[in-house]
């Protein structure tokens, strides 16, 4: 079995940075636009593909993503980063719109009660709300990416089915979503299940528009990355210094951090354009305006390394 | 490539339990006798065809284990479990005999400068040392099980060459040692990696009597597991709650977690006849005589599920 591995060597993975909206949405702490702006500027000059900016939600509900307009007026568009955001409803799509993005993500839950707690609609009519969305974000020329959430189980009805998952998977690119982020909210997911549920996914629409988005709450987000690896998976999502989680999930924590995921590509020799030691400067400085020690296992490895050697 | 996880499913693989030893060992705070022993007799009804009880080193340098002895007098042996313990020298191998054992372990550097610093012999010294510990051990009528440590890294030589790796192991089952157990003592291997180690061992000697002791330090230690699996080995070391560390590495911390790999292992349908439950009671029962929260992903996330939900 030698060559699985060393068929991962040259590939390509395109990693998309959920940091600046996943992992600061999620943070007690709310930062200044201003931090926010160098944070996000410092993690395009690690030379990422797409970095998810912020969220167009309800001020109100979420204030950390209230100034989302600001930052799309404010940061440095590197050449060859795409730079996206969260949009839940039309009046969100076109405050995304008047800022000038090109690309929008929709937030779809697995299981009828989470979709209910966190955004207060059932799925059937939450994806009549991202159709809506869809529709015009399409006639908009705007792409759109689809989260699927709590696809490998929900924090109020347990075991999600994996043909579910690869139905509302179908429903989303149905709509004229061009990949479907399949997430794992509550970071039960391990390698058995994720084969399990990308051959399920994989037999209805193929695997070419999955991504993958895990969290690291067990400790098995880099084996599961490893098993989406090997299945074909090429674009995973992660968080610089591990910031984030998921407010209305209990028990969730641990966006799988950045600087680990490539601790993880680098040494499988497979090529993503991030630099490490880049990433490892954003999250630092981003470090310094939240509460607590950044998650990521990579960073504080390499702290106590460089404190005591 | 389906296949590759499928046909993990339904195979056999055994847990070595050093959260006794390698755990307690590394433990700042020192664990009454009693303690131990309600802990290694916890950890037999779990099921674990090996427990790694205590080491026969010098008290005086390592007073945590000064009570091997008494140990191995006091716990209940459960059938179907081998109860072992680390022996430096041939002091050690004595003291070991003497308590009736009929399974050692000895524990080899795979750098000079660790070697030096953790035993304060270089690497052709102390296998000098270990081959009359094992002459001795199999005139006996003992096992003896060989740790080869820094296999992966050195906190002092940085990378370490896996012809070394290899040829150290060689040397290993040449004195007698059944199995070889490659660990990554500071915790800076990943699947990359651990592909290259592997093949370049097993083109020495086979991988049968390899076994992997895998440290969580940055986060890969389940993704290193999983490339192991697939390249066919099956025995894997691992530490109760994750207790534990290595006092004379620097930044080095994080024994892979009993209730982490179980996770992963019973996710993947593989059978090792240990509980998961009750290897949560256990490390359950010494977290509370220790002075941190256990490092187990899976322990933290179960406990935060429980409050929360």
């Amino acid at each position: 079995m030698h060559m699985e591995f060393t068929a991962l060597r040259g590939r390509h993975v395109t990693l998309v940075e959920v940091g600046p909206r996943d992992g600061l949405q999620n943070e007690q702490v709310s930062i200044a636009t201003d931090d926010k702006v160098t944070f996000i500027d410092r993690l395009s000059a690690a030379g990422y593909p797409v970095i998810e900016v912020s969220a167009f939600v309800n001020p109100t509900r979420v204030p950390q993503m209230g100034d989302a307009s600001e930052l799309f007026a404010r940061i440095a568009r590197h050449p060859g980063t795409r730079y996206t955001a969260l949009v839940p409803n039309l009046q969100g799509l076109e405050r995304a719109a008047a800022a000038g993005l090109d690309e929008i993500a929709i937030f779809a839950a697995s299981s009828e009660l989470f979709s209910r707690a966190n955004i207060n609609q059932g799925i059937d009519d939450a994806f009549r709300t991202y159709a809506a969305v869809c529709d015009r974000a399409l006639a908009l020329g705007m792409r759109v990416r689809g989260y699927l959430s709590t696809a490998f189980g929900c924090p109020y009805e347990g075991d999600v089915p994996a043909v579910r998952v690869a139905e509302l998977s179908a429903r989303l690119l149905t709509m004229g979503v061009y990949q479907v982020a399949i997430s794992d909210t509550i970071g039960v997911a391990h390698p058995g299940q994720v084969d399990r549920v990308l051959h399920t996914v994989g037999e209805q629409i193929g695997l070419d528009a999955v991504a993958l988005h895990f969290h690291d709450t067990r400790g098995t987000a880099l084996a599961n990355v490893l098993t989406a690896l090997q299945l074909g998976i090429t674009t995973f999502d992660a968080s610089a210094g591990g910031l984030g989680g998921c407010p209305y999930a209990p028990g969730a924590s641990g966006n799988l951090a950045t600087e680990d995921l490539l601790y993880l590509l680098d040494g499988l020799g497979i090529d993503t354009g991030v630099a490490l030691a880049r990433v490892v400067e954003a999250s630092g400085f981003i470090a310094s305006r939240i509460d607590h020690a950044l998650p990521s296992r990579y960073v504080q490895a390499e702290r106590a390394r460089q404190q005591r050697g």
